[in-house]
């Protein structure tokens, strides 16, 4: 998984009946994690506001992790990572 | 996900013959989505036109999530990106 | 999926019994589909000479879409790109 | 498979209840592995400590391999690198 | 699939016990396949010894290609490359 920044969200009116219902989150990983600088984009499951840093699965991780194993999604945001903790120092956040 | 923008198509007459009615599309990245600037080949489930800015569903999710689970797939058009939203600017475009 | 050359094939004696029969495939993809430059292996269902334009599918879906749902394949030429078409020279081809 | 350091761990208390119980390692690949530098996160089924060099599987090999099929996990230390070994000098280690 | 060559191995006394048997080999990419230059660890299914070069096979391809399906393993030496033949020398071995 990678953890990353929720930067804001796109819309999409024009997609596969699948992914109805679903928002459609920018996630910008952490300097540490993807040094190419590649946003993504993830669904989310749990809520996650702008701004909050992020847990997010990619691959078929995330289509049967997040219990949508039909629909065309490869990345999610599977948590919120607590605020001041070590971890975060480590990933130079 | 990625977001990006189709550029044209391919065609390709001597192919598997599970990848027949399918359009390939050529899809360009956002730029922060992929700072590497790579193309890819992506089937269309939408009906996007060139130009228009489109999500991206990759691996197994392109197969599974588009009623294609048995076909060489790894990548499709899953969704049109709406005009004129925030989101866009967040990733530059 | 992304667009390359064939370049060449390999040849491996010894190797799993599931590959035998296969012919492995040198391809180099596309300069505007991987600015890295990275070759790979891949066998070939469709019968793609040395210097053709081939479309290749990786991960699952080159096991999965290639009836060889068993085997230790991660990579396969699943198309030939026609010749004299628009798209290509999107790709800068 | 590829072998990192462990660096530290982080903490998420909101998060998708399939990851309940899980801890969420940083994991920093061995500079050969991973030229780009980038850091992972990786569930631990083993019990590393930080500083240990472990062996990392990511994609489906990590849920299917590590007993948790159903979780949104993409990477997983399932094995601790012996110390004093020649193959990590191999690695630069 | 990739060709790289074997550089060697390392040990992991303390793993998942579905690895139990595995030999770990560290495998370098010719410089064609990878011009990241990124080391990986794999199963090996065939039996190479240190300096072949070999055929290697990653994702879910070397689970379940390599009957090892629920094993954590994303990458499995499937073939040793013959010697002394012109794709070697496509790839610039």
């Amino acid at each position: 998984m990678i953890v990353g920044t929720v930067m804001g969200s796109i819309f999409s009116t024009r997609k596969s009946e699948k992914l109805v219902g679903n928002k459609f989150m920018i996630v910008r990983p952490e300097k540490s994690m993807n040094t190419q600088g590649s946003d993504l984009i993830a669904i989310d499951i749990i809520g996650a506001g702008i701004g909050e840093k992020v847990l997010v699965a990619t691959g078929s991780a995330a289509r049967i992790g997040c219990d949508c194993a039909d629909a065309p999604v490869d990345a999610a945001i599977v948590g919120i990572v607590d605020e001041g903790q070590d971890g975060m120092e480590v990933l130079g956040s």
